[in-house]
């Protein structure tokens, strides 16, 4: 199959899989209407989100469209620290059904609180040293919350597939680990990051930005430039060419670096010498917003 | 159905589910065994197990009797303490195997640590404060391990119904919240202690008495007798009960108290007034044998 254009909704679609695109906020609801879906022989694909949908969601949803697609859409308190940006999270659940729905999602499931933690509840699900490197240190228990409403979402919906982005190179990898170690009845599949035109990676937390401070904010991917056309030119001193990706960002004296990082893409461990599979990976301020993005680079043995 | 005795195996039984029953060591044979059964339009038991078989585990046996039953049977390293008796836990799999073909069961799982523990493996299920009560102290970790590994086996198996003793009456309340918080698809039930005929609670690591300390084991039993005994009376005090329970104890000079306690059966916190549901748990060591036990006993409110 040729593939389309991501985030592009003009392109030709197979008719729809059920009359009209559901919404639904109960367990009991999105089990019954998956029973339903994978009794007619379906495969069911999850895409996990927090809602205020752009275009690299709409990809996740179009790499989905063979299956029975339940996009979930919950703001999950849990992997928000207590001095982070839960509250003034942008929630647009409307737009964000009518995204869903000119994107081909079969059911979005928009649950309430209760449903997702419900009263009385203390399990959580911990991943290991994956989640102590990059964001880990500057946002504790985050990971945490993501795999605990991660492993709930799989187990009320019981997908065959669930869709995650690149643009969270961390949280990926941490889920994949999760699916593996926990014996998880699903595959994983991870989509490229989706960017602006100018480059900036496609986040929700964008719309947060100042014109200002959107047109600096590009800085972290030319960063990311800087260190691949280093690494691609021979470069295999790390500290050396994280110090020029700071550099890049120093040109912009209110932008704050949580951390510029090339390490192992399999494991996030800092590599002895550049060689295989590496992910540039970075995160800064920019004013109280916080951005991430990375590239992943096969370097020759 | 008129109930059977608890571990008779003598008693009549529907025909086998089965022509016979498979041992199998990996996920993927014990999910294409199990899915056979489930097209086949059968309800799927999981037994977990550690093995060592005795009364207690067949009673769970028995009590899935309608059902395509799995017993796993793996000892699982990460719910032992560095200085606990994962080494000298009992493993006898063959004679394990021999009880559960008798018992009826369908399928035995008795995987390689590598199927339940990859390599690189590294997450892990923690349960919530239910986990900081009566054995927690005493166990640091024990319960992690044991939610991660059971989350794991239902993962595996996916039971519509799992089997878990009373006697491990923490466990069973940390599991239960587990299946709730989690919101994993499968019912939890929690089967009848089964004793010896002079009452010392079914354990696997009873066989590591000598026959002084068997004889002396009993003691916990009585003590909470003596405790539900005070309570059926009236007794309101809880720290007069327990010292009654622990001066039981202390006709032993060699047997230590892990703790004596009465708390609310649904929660495990002490209780202001002894009112409802309430259970009555200690744990004692007797030589190097850790043993518990706990009764549940109804209170006018």
């Amino acid at each position: 199959m040729k593939p389309r254009p991501v985030g592009d909704l003009s392109s030709t679609r197979p008719p729809s899989k059920t009359a009209a695109m559901d919404v639904v906020a109960t367990n009991a609801q999105v089990r019954a209407s998956v029973a339903a879906a994978r009794s007619r022989g379906l495969t069911i694909a999850l895409i996990p989100t927090m809602g205020a949908l752009h275009a690299g969601h709409i990809s996740l949803i179009d790499a989905a469209r063979d299956a029975f697609r339940v996009v979930s859409i919950y703001v999950n308190p849990t992997q928000f620290g207590p001095t982070e940006d839960f509250a003034r999270y942008p929630r647009t659940i409307d737009a964000d059904c009518a995204v869903c729905r000119q994107a081909g999602a079969d059911l979005v499931f928009a649950p309430a609180d209760s449903e997702i933690y419900p009263p009385g509840e203390q399990t959580r699900v911990r991943p290991g040293p994956l989640a102590d490197t990059l964001c880990g240190p500057f946002r504790p228990g985050h990971f945490e919350g993501v795999c605990t409403v991660v492993a709930k979402l799989f187990n009320i919906v019981q997908p065959d597939v669930a869709y995650f982005g690149q643009k969270d190179a961390q949280q990926a990898l941490i889920i994949r680990r999760m699916v593996i170690d926990l014996a998880m009845p699903l595959c994983i599949e991870i989509c490229p990051i989706v960017r602006e035109p100018d480059g900036l990676a496609m986040s929700s937390r964008n719309a947060f930005l100042t014109p200002e401070d959107r047109a600096r904010a590009i800085c972290l991917y030319r960063a990311l430039w800087v260190a691949r056309d280093m690494l691609t030119a021979g470069g295999s001193n790390p500290g050396r060419i994280t110090a020029a990706m700071r550099a890049v960002i120093a040109e912009h004296a209110d932008i704050k670096v949580d951390y510029l990082s090339i390490v192992d893409a399999a494991n996030l461990r800092p590599m002895e010498s550049l060689a295989g599979k590496i992910l540039i990976a970075g995160a800064i301020r920019v004013g109280k917003t916080r951005l991430i993005d990375n590239m992943i680079l096969e370097l020759p043995r």
